[in-house]
């Protein structure tokens, strides 16, 4: 997987790609079609592995045709029907609607990306510890407002990035599992219900389902969007960390304290070190909100028992936004990996500040003392604090 | 409080209104100075009230100050040295930075606004188990895709409802408690610390303002923004849970099955009742999504120990979405409060569906079973899953 | 006028405001009746100035009473009734529903905000020009990807900004103006029709009405909102073009080379001068985008003969865009005014540059021939086109 | 071209796909190569057809390269020079940055994604024009506010589709033509002046090159993003036209008036006639909207003499932006080819409709006159403005 227009994207290996969604469709029709032959409401000649019987080779057509039913699940089960014996023909996908398989699928697929950004999110931190560790003490001169400000250190410019690794990992580790989808075609388990006789053992088999799966149960959510929309609000979530790590680390550049490990180099100009990574975090932090918006309008567009419209709109949004969070966590992840810190120059920066005391001299006039020896206040404690949240982060995410 | 462009803004009363925000302004330089008089930091002498020294005969001077600065507290400490006592004067507001306050400002104005879309919330999901008691077992036909599904209940119509209501509170549950910010010029709490001598006691007189103002103490978040995004994110769920709710109810409407309670009067057509409510939330579930999206790029946005820009992008976009969202929420328990149904128009409706028994009869075909009483499938177990979850959210939030 | 939360607000004065909103929707009620009168229509006993009727103080009445009919027209309407005489009473607001009152206000309302935002561009075209022509030909490094680039000049630095004002100013002079909305209850002017008897009659006293307000004429838009997105869209432009130009400015004060003329005091650092403008106009761009896809999305949501919900999204969205365009549109002019340039600091940062003359060594060898005296290029050439290009924008403009 | 989460992608064929970008790029690079050759500032020997060295089989290896410089043009040139010739090798891509050959390469892209979408709304006012003369007097009930409002016309009802199918045209033909880029490194042209030693040959040849490709001169617009976000604007345009149609359709097919030609299949409920095509251009217009404001983002985010994130961002917003309008384009076409309209329906529609009359009553008591015998207004009028309005667009754009 690649993609010409978002340099990076090959990172994100399969996650989310239309490969990774038609073989969680078929993994979901597939579990489905288990669970019949497992309770006895498909007959033993059903079952089989629908794994084999579709693959990437029928990604274009099933994709070409699911404009005619407006989805590409009707068309993957006519195919399935069409390659499988008489009786898994005549079983697979009884009992679920189009959504079902595609919200479930979706959300396998969901899973898988959420991965991927945790562990990124838990390489960072530990990254993030180091550099605080290596570059406590350094002078790093702080700024408001584009202005310098007052003195600081380097671990407290990193342990600033680690508090917003943090927030964007405990925001994505409040999003509920991606849950199944099982509804039938009004969300009411109608057909599962008439073909098992019974309400409790189709929500019995939908819980199975979820089981077969890895995925959480849940009542149907075809029209309560909020699995999507909270997990995009986490993704975007981490967009705006490493966006923010990113906005950071340019002006370090531009100042000469950072620079990225091994730039890109330009076209034309053979001199120039370009902080490739630094600019492509920040291109995902520039279209990710809107992206979670679009998930949110999507949600609030639902209407009935199954949309029309707001459905539709969410599969390539989230798709995008879930692929592109994996790609740039897996860049922020070299860029902290290979991040160089100059102390010699921040140190310099911070001793060539003008004013940068003159706070400090009002606030001892005020209190009646002479000035401390340095005007750090708690950073020391406040850099602590990151570090040791951090270590519970490790503690209770690994 | 009233907006001219926006029909039931006076619903949310003072509400993250302009009033409000610099109440909170000087609730938060209030506590910080009692805090610094209590800690001995300040003397005595220094103690007052300062919300007896400005009021909102001031706000307009204080808002078109406020561009001089960047920001209206530095007018605000400004005004209020002008007129308190010397004492007062020389220590209110020392330690802290403007960005602290208005932060802390903001999320005391929030805190209130979270609160009032909680009752709301609350009060829906009586509403909602109310109504799903009344008509639970009224026919209502099931609709996707804007076509008639299968047969369905008003109970499980009004229990998706439910669910879409309990899922928007579980998020805004899910959000941290508003929290003060207390970092002082670069966050580093650095003239706290040199007024008091430690910054041990930096950081408790941070927590104790946190206290006296009734928010959860943190850690400096000036450009960790995730306090902002999450809250704003859980409200904009608010809104889509409000404008799915208001899309059935419009198309109920359209087909005579549900009504306003009392809708409002055309400028010229004497015959319409127009459905005032539903159209006003379906407008706050259009323009949410890009405030919160606007959130997260501003987080995003952030830079150096203070931003250029981010910051100040957020105010107004929070307040807005903040207040709007409690003007929803007081709508969508109006509209339900006064929701009709009619029961013999939906009955009719379903009556006169082609085609909605047409899965049962295959489904029961290969089962190889005469068809159920009903084709309801689980709709009365999935009715009670919704009202027990109701149940327990009513215990867990009262 | 003023806002606490949007510093700045009070530049736009009254545009926009939700007094110019109740005056505009007089106007609108007032030329209407008196192009009913005019026509014959009304009779003479109709007439009257209903702009004294009512006033600023009925402005929360009327305000509040908007969420009854969804709209503040129908409560407008009544209030003008109750206060006027019988034929007054009788004959206002005849033929028009309360969509053509507001849509018609909305476009008096936002060609003031357009003229005042044009007159802007109009004199930063004029400050660009001079500080090209003060500073044309000063050492300005250029930066590519947060690189030094290649020598360049302050000439051409302006010359960029001047090429973006002047898009801004095309794409605004694009925009249809803005036109009356006359159709009716359902936009087919039938009440109209049936009052003069003519439908041609009708739609001369549609036009008539336009030309009262200095508005153009134009069929019914009630459910086709180009206009509305058009004016959006340019505005948006605007901001973009004034983040721009405050980026460049905030990293030129980072480097030294730039500062504002007067910056913002810091409420505990004496020694900052923030540079409040370029921060305020950096806010402007982050929020306008999401303001104008707003308007898109309301576009969208356009449905039957007028919308259940898009319309009335519209309002508080476009006033909060083109207020705050008006506002950054004046804070851009003022930054202008006042921008210092350092040519001493720009010409040692650019002397200091590591590699700029790197590519022209480059490109000498493979040319065959001894590198030029310097490595601007056209930079001169181009100067000349955004001057010209600028002096034919005035021409056309005043 | 197939996308399994954008049901109708292979409707836009090629347009703007990876492979187009791939195109465009090496078209870009050869026709600036055949510039250079046929100045005579590269030898007859550079001379060669550079899309014979690369094609689709590189395309993943360039995309997986570009990160490595951030962009794809620093791979490809690479690529083309280790397989041309020593001459070619040498002169290809001299005096262009790689900013310039991706936007160039864009606006290829876009130029025939703009005429693929100005082709269907050419095709859309003939379909519109038509079902206005095949149903022009139909009646038709007009909706305000989904309520029953007054009588109306399938013609009047088509005229509005067709006013906002030529506002998105008119929009659309606004949009300046896409143009060339070609500054060079810092947008100076100081290493084509190098190579020609002379700026005015220079300028010249970027004339030359925009005439090979077809496109537009312009000065350099590296930072001054307006060709981007105008034409996203215009974009977004047509989708909420189609967006608004779209949502008519699904309103007309409630209640039976309208219908798709042949709509999608269920995947569970034989009986169903999902309108496929409404609900995909209803998806079309929720996503749009947040895309065009992403680019205004992105440019906004300019600074510099090229960006650091901003112009990334625009790349794949711009391609999904456009790729989808092409396909929604297609999707209305065919929509309205196929639309059904039944007479007898909407004829018995408005025979029920409740009070739609009672305001002609209160008009005619108004004027004292007996009511007229209709009450559709200007309805025949407004028909006759909106097909004079398309037989003019249909003579200008042919």
């Amino acid at each position: 997987m690649t993609d010409l227009f978002w340099p990076g994207d090959h990172r994100a290996g399969p996650v989310m790609s239309e490969a990774a969604l038609l073989g969680a469709l078929v993994a979901a029709e597939n579990a489905w079609l288990a669970t019949l032959v497992a309770a006895g409401v498909a007959p033993w000649a059903a079952a089989t592995e629908l794994g084999t019987l579709v693959g990437r080779a029928d990604l274009e057509e099933i994709a070409a045709g699911a404009e005619r039913d407006g989805n590409p699940v009707t068309g993957l089960v006519a195919l399935l029907r069409s390659r499988a014996c008489v009786e898994t023909a005549r079983w697979l996908h009884r009992g679920l609607t189009s959504q079902d398989v595609l919200d479930t699928a979706l959300m396998l697929c969901l899973r898988d990306a959420l991965a991927a950004v945790r562990r990124d999110l838990t390489t960072q931190v530990r990254l993030l510890v180091e550099l605080i560790e290596t570059h406590r003490a350094a002078p790093m001169l702080t700024h408001t407002l584009t202005q310098p400000a007052l003195p600081g250190t380097a671990g407290r410019k990193f342990a600033i990035w680690l508090a917003a690794v943090l927030d964007a990992g405990d925001t994505l580790n409040a999003v509920p599992a991606p849950a199944v989808s099982a509804g039938g075609a009004a969300g009411t388990l109608a057909a599962t219900t008439e073909l098992t006789g019974s309400a409790q053992t189709a929500l019995q088999l939908a819980e199975q389902w979820a089981a077969a799966l890895g995925l959480a149960p849940a009542a149907p959510w075809h029209t309560t969007r909020s699995p999507v929309t909270r997990a995009g609000d986490a993704l975007v979530g981490c967009c705006d960390a490493w966006g923010h790590i990113a906005n950071d680390i340019a002006a370090g550049i531009r100042t000469g304290e950072l620079a990225e490990g091994s730039g890109g180099g330009s076209s034309t100009m053979p001199h120039k070190n370009n902080p490739v990574l630094t600019v492509l975090l920040r291109r995902a932090a520039l279209t990710a909100p809107p992206l979670g918006a679009t998930l949110h309008s999507a949600s609030a567009a639902s209407v009935d028992e199954r949309a029309d419209g707001g459905w539709h709109a969410e599969w390539a949004t989230l798709a995008i936004l879930a692929r592109r969070t994996v790609v740039a966590g897996s860049q922020a992840t070299e860029l902290l990996t290979d991040l160089r810190f100059d102390p010699a120059s921040a140190a310099a920066n911070q001793a060539a500040a003008q004013g940068i005391y003159d706070e400090q001299q009002a606030m001892s006039t005020l209190a009646g003392k002479p000035p401390a020896p340095d005007y750090l206040g708690a950073t020391e404690a406040l850099v602590d604090i990151a570090v040791q949240r951090a270590h519970q982060y490790l503690k209770e995410t690994s």
